[in-house]
């Protein structure tokens, strides 16, 4: 793999902390629930297809006593995209040649009262630069104060920044979260968004509001896990947990653009099927 | 739906009297378990895209005390294949009308000594007609002896036809039942073939050979059953059912063709779902 440039170093740096706060944060949270669960960090290492080095990363997961299963991975990547998938990707037409870096969170809950909740930033480059990510929330048991509050540390954090992004990008979020062979939404939204322009200037503003969205994450996630984690659940409450995972697995096996990409261009099983919750049901 | 020719008629017919004697001789085990338990049996039905009567099917559903979640469906469905499908469908080049019946079988079994199973039998009707099918075994704890049995009967159901059948639908199974990702089988085989051509005088072999497979599993599937649901069984073997279990959800959401091709289609989800289990892990 290439060395990076700046840009590609500041990204990667950025992810990596934010990564080694959010782990921090969610420990505490365990610590709060009397809990002494760790992340276990798992290094990974990929390999182009011509057996080159095509950097790696880190799979972190805990399985605590409120976060049942949470995945945290970074990772720095970087090659030849096969002729295959190069097609599917901007700025690949005259150089198939790529890298990416980003970080990636899956979190299911023990609580049925707690949402389980899904994180990504990027920044790739090809022929061209840009980022993308977003966080979504999915509850078994939604409540609209909940909804409301995730929504509203996402607005701000895109307000600051643009005034179209929130409406352009939570729209984004609903259209691509959504399981058509059920005609539901896979949860309650937030917000996604790809190919935001990184080239020139661009990298400095956009790089900015990508960070934004990771720290409305940091901020939001946790105080929402505070104010359910110990609610009273029952039998029934549990069979809706289990029934909405059902549901998510749908999604992540059958549309995930990331699941599928990673999965049929050899990428660390472990890591891509982190996102995939601890138990689940179909009734 | 246009009315169904003599073939046709005789498929489907046979088709739903084994689902009968199979959904029979499920209930019988689970008597012999001491339950009560029964198939639920629902109907649904089907509307091509132009909103014309498409047929429909039956799902029939148990949860008992040795079969945790078994679904054995039968449909008799026909219309218009919409363009995009119609390509990827032999005999649709000049007229993309369909025909199909057929059964589809999958248990999940409460014991995890007990192999879950997958059967499927269809005719199918384009400007072709042609038989398809197989049955797999598929344990989470396998047992060699009961690899050899399922096998054999299956073998023998193939020599009765044709020397080549086994050796090559067995082969089939291998192929297909397999999980690219982790580089490992769905299961331990059995055999699987499609387009078994049923044009002209070819029906009659070739439906008998059908009828066979399915003889062959109602036959060998019940005395595995019983060989196995009275084995002991600890914490530890079910963690190995809930994670074969997770492999088996992965096969049918990112590989199996029906399954795919159901949801792209507008098929009954609940049919097409049947097949997930009722509890999964990802650990």
């Amino acid at each position: 793999m290439k060395p990076l440039d700046d840009q590609q170093q500041a990204a990667r740096d950025w992810f990596e902390s934010l990564r080694t706060r959010i782990c921090d944060a969610f420990t505490a949270i365990e610590r709060e629930a009397g809990s002494d669960a760790e992340f276990a960090f798992i290094p990974w290492e990929r390999q182009n297809e011509d057996g080159s080095p095509g950097g790696g990363g880190v799979r972190g997961q805990m399985t605590g006593e409120v976060f049942e299963k949470v995945g945290v991975n970074v990772s720095t990547v970087g090659g030849y995209f096969n002729p295959e998938f190069a097609t599917s990707i901007p700025g690949t037409e005259e150089n198939p040649s790529f890298f990416a870096t980003g970080i990636s969170l899956v979190a299911h809950m023990k609580n049925p009262h707690v949402p389980a909740v899904h994180m990504n930033l990027r920044y790739l480059v090809t022929g061209k630069r840009w980022f993308g990510g977003g966080a979504d929330l999915n509850p078994a048991i939604p409540y609209e104060e909940d909804t409301e509050a995730f929504h509203a540390r996402l607005r701000a954090a895109c307000a600051a920044h643009d005034p179209t992004y929130y409406d352009r990008f939570s729209k984004w979020a609903e259209e691509y979260f959504w399981l058509p062979h059920r005609g539901v939404a896979r949860g309650v939204g937030g917000i996604f968004y790809d190919r935001l322009d990184a080239a020139g200037d661009l990298f400095e503003p956009n790089f900015a509001f990508t960070k934004d969205v990771g720290e409305a994450f940091l901020d939001i996630f946790p105080q929402i896990v505070r104010k359910r984690m110990n609610s009273e659940h029952d039998d029934e409450d549990m069979k809706r947990l289990l029934d909405f995972r059902g549901r998510y697995v749908e999604f992540n096996l059958l549309y995930d653009r990331g699941t599928l990409f990673g999965l049929k261009t050899g990428g660390n099983i472990d890591a891509i099927l982190m996102s995939l919750p601890p138990l689940a049901r179909w009734s």
